[in-house]
């Protein structure tokens, strides 16, 4: 028999292709798999076959969704005055948790990155534009990651949003919360310094 | 919509009951998947589904298998003076990646555990005793864990083999390849000056 025919060496095969998945932790979910009773496996396939079967992106903020418009862009609750620009659809879920944003949001689904040869254009801005031309909009927050290729989106951000009158923000940058000022890198205790607040 | 009625945020839950992964890791993991193709899903599904339908205990060696005996068992080129003793099967991969064991194995499917409830009737040790009666099992070696569960399983295994006048041995412990004596804990160095080997 081959390692292919194999149930267990197959489902290994399939856990190693996941991203922070090595061998033996793939081993591991397999045998936990196993003495676990038949259901939880089922469960989990499920899930994973119900995944891409029915999803889709929102055709206004191309959030990942099963209906169009997504939950966020369709709830009239929202405050539809703000737009937080964010890289992936999983930063929503993030900026979700926090509970001190109610606007709507826009997913860009990359960043510019030159090295990747990731331009504008490869950039999902297009329909973001469209929704800042509907004049309801009076602030934008860009939410990339602090890294440079995030940085040099929000860059471009601004010279295209600027020009429209619409108040642009950026996420601070500084020192997370529970750090010791001992231990953090010079760039992010610079940023937190140059960004400081009144008190 | 609730959490469980989308296909995203169900699938990042039964992530979450796998073990080793927590809220971060399977969020990360399902915006993997959502971003690769769907074959990729499928796949994983797929071996999901087939994982437990054709599993069994092989009857003579209790290795999990889906034909029974299992691959090790019928395989006629291995060395019948050999069985080892082992705690789940999951070890007998671990054994079968070092490539110097070329016998027969056993699963006893747990170790003696007082605290937790787990006594030698747990284990499945009536058809080693069976195998070991039939003659041609010149060596057993008990490879069970060296922590104080596997310690009192190999001892009771010692005393149940040794009346049947089969050689009996131990996995050595010791120091292992690679460490440093300086930052060797006091057991594990004990335990490899008083198992030292000629040289």
């Amino acid at each position: 028999m081959t390692n292919q025919e194999n149930p267990v060496q197959r489902l290994i095969e399939e856990f190693k292709k996941l991203p922070g998945i090595g061998p033996k932790s793939a081993q591991r979910l397999v045998f936990h798999l196993i003495r676990r009773p038949n259901e939880d496996c089922e469960k989990l396939a499920e899930a994973l076959s119900r995944l891409k079967g029915s999803l889709t992106l929102c055709s206004v903020c191309n959030n990942i969704t099963e209906v169009d418009p997504c939950r966020f862009c369709s709830n009239p609750n929202r405050d539809s005055k703000m737009i937080c620009v964010v890289e992936e659809p999983c930063n929503i879920l993030s900026i979700e948790k926090t509970g001190v944003y109610n606007g709507y949001y826009h997913v860009l689904h990359g960043v510019i990155s030159p090295i990747q040869g990731i331009g504008p254009d490869d950039l999902k801005l297009k329909n973001l534009l469209d929704r800042l031309k509907g004049n309801q909009v009076e602030e934008v927050i860009v939410a990339t990651n602090p890294t440079s290729e995030g940085e040099a989106t929000a860059l471009y951000l601004s010279k295209l949003i600027k020009p429209l009158n619409i108040k642009l923000s950026r996420i601070a940058s500084g020192i997370p919360v529970g750090a010791d000022l001992e231990y953090i890198d010079a760039v992010t205790l610079a940023r937190s310094l140059t960004g400081r607040q009144p008190l």
